[in-house]
């Protein structure tokens, strides 16, 4: 467990370098810093607030240690005595419609038995969706992918369309990105270019996000709005009902304002909602689904 | 098993007599009805949207049976073949804050073993909470609950208290109401004296609630209005992450519109947001404690 404190530092350093360039990519808004201290542990938790082109937004680390407790080792399927767990969590909600929401994580957990891995992913969540962008986005992290192992985009990209899922809709959050959990060393990827392939997912991130912001420039109508909102809605849905980290969160006793910083600024529910046949909500809500393969996305 | 199909038709007579009550409270707007048909049943969804007062509300019914399943078994701690449920679940949200959200619901739950119970509760969920009136209110349901048990009252209240609390915000969703489940004839209460207690709470709710409807008459400030949307926050918070009915009706694939019929029409959330020293706000927030004395409350 002893490399896990440089983890966290250099998490820490990534931490203030996403959002010194979410920043400049904002031209307004900065991020305040609170640091939280608990019993498990402490985190920064850095929030945006009102710019130019990001609503509302969070870009958290935390550094936690624990003993493990029989729910956890049963959870996991580990038995051990105590856990560590260092990571970066985002999620950013622009005020424009044609922006879409964006979510990042990267976490490192270990156990004193031995066992440790990495975690994280990135995934986009359009309130109306424009294929040729999910697309271009997909081939971003492929990219990144690529560079560490030629199976790891469809792999992750496949674990990112099951779990950014609500069963209760029978629809995807958005379109998709990469989920990656419990990846640890093999004959393949060494300890190094492991957490070299999750360091280069976190720098990328506001890079990839900054060529979104720049759709903020684009005009939109009271209808795209309030469809951002009943959208918005979901992704509330998604992270109260569906999400395994809020939910561990909200349950360990964890820090509840920095845990659902992650909300949108608002959402709205409208009851049996469906949009006009035709239309590009109705479009969007067609491709909410599993397994589009984004990448080879015929946009003619 | 055989009586429920009785219950379930006074239910149903019960639904169109609340709606009916408030629609006249209301004045302008009515319920529409959307009957619904599953494989485990069906059910009446009647909503209510952009009346004089109510902004978003649902008057349901529904009545459905079927297998028991182990998992089902385990929480119930019952061992039978088959299931049948019926009940009336309502929510009401007001434009004004100044008129609080209600909640309703009565229910009857019959196993194939012989046994059966019932469950109910309304609560009350202000924005901006006014003792007296909270007061008032608990003064109702302690009539009600007395016309029946000398015990109902304080044994309710309390369930209430501990049933609609959200742990990860340390305070309860409102000021509480009454809440009981699995209540079964006894020495000192049959079958019919309990069923017509149930049958008492649901027609006494559309006539408590149009008491506070009167509220809608008062001004209000948009600095009311966005603290009613942080609030609407809270309220999705807890039927989302705590409420039992709402995740078992989403993980047993009910109707999810019907379900989610609950959620606000809009609802927001501010990072951090705390209100200015002694503020209505910061009182509020200071009321949603458990076991407050409401009958006892001095409001000097």
């Amino acid at each position: 467990m002893e490399n896990i404190k440089n983890i966290a530092s250099v998490f820490s350093e990534l931490q203030a370098e996403i959002c010194h360039n979410l920043e400049l990519a904002d031209g307004k808004a900065h991020f305040g810093s609170d640091k939280w201290k608990k019993e498990i542990g402490g985190g920064i938790t850095r929030v945006i607030q009102d710019g130019n082109v990001i609503e509302k937004g969070a870009v958290n680390f935390s550094f936690v240690e624990g003993k493990l407790s029989e729910r956890m080792e049963a959870v996991l399927g580990e038995k051990a005595d105590n856990y560590a767990a260092t990571g970066i969590s985002s999620i950013l909600h622009a005020k424009n419609p044609w922006v879409p929401t964006i979510h990042m994580n990267v976490r490192y957990f270990a156990l004193d038995n031995g066992v440790s891995w990495f975690g994280g992913g990135i995934d986009l969540t359009p309130s109306i969706i424009v294929p040729e962008e999910a697309r271009w986005f997909h081939e971003q992290l492929n990219e990144i992918c690529d560079r560490s192992h030629p199976d790891y985009y469809s792999r992750f990209k496949k674990w990112a369309d099951d779990y950014y899922f609500l069963p209760h809709r029978n629809e995807t959050r958005g379109v998709g990105g990469i989920f990656f959990d419990r990846l640890k060393p093999d004959e393949d990827v060494d300890f190094e270019q492991l957490f070299g392939f999750v360091v280069a997912q976190a720098k990328s991130y506001p890079l990839i996000y900054s060529e979104f912001m720049k759709n903020s420039e684009k005009p939109y109508t009271e209808r795209e709005k309030r469809w951002q909102s009943i959208r918005r809605g979901r992704y509330v849905e998604f992270n109260l009902v569906n999400d395994r980290g809020t939910k561990f969160g909200l349950e360990s006793n964890g820090n509840t304002e920095s845990i659902l910083v992650s909300m949108p600024a608002n959402a709205s529910w409208e009851y049996n909602f469906s949009p006009e046949p035709g239309s590009q909500e109705e479009k969007t809500q067609e491709l909410l689904k599993k397994d589009i393969n984004w990448i080879g996305f015929k946009t003619n």
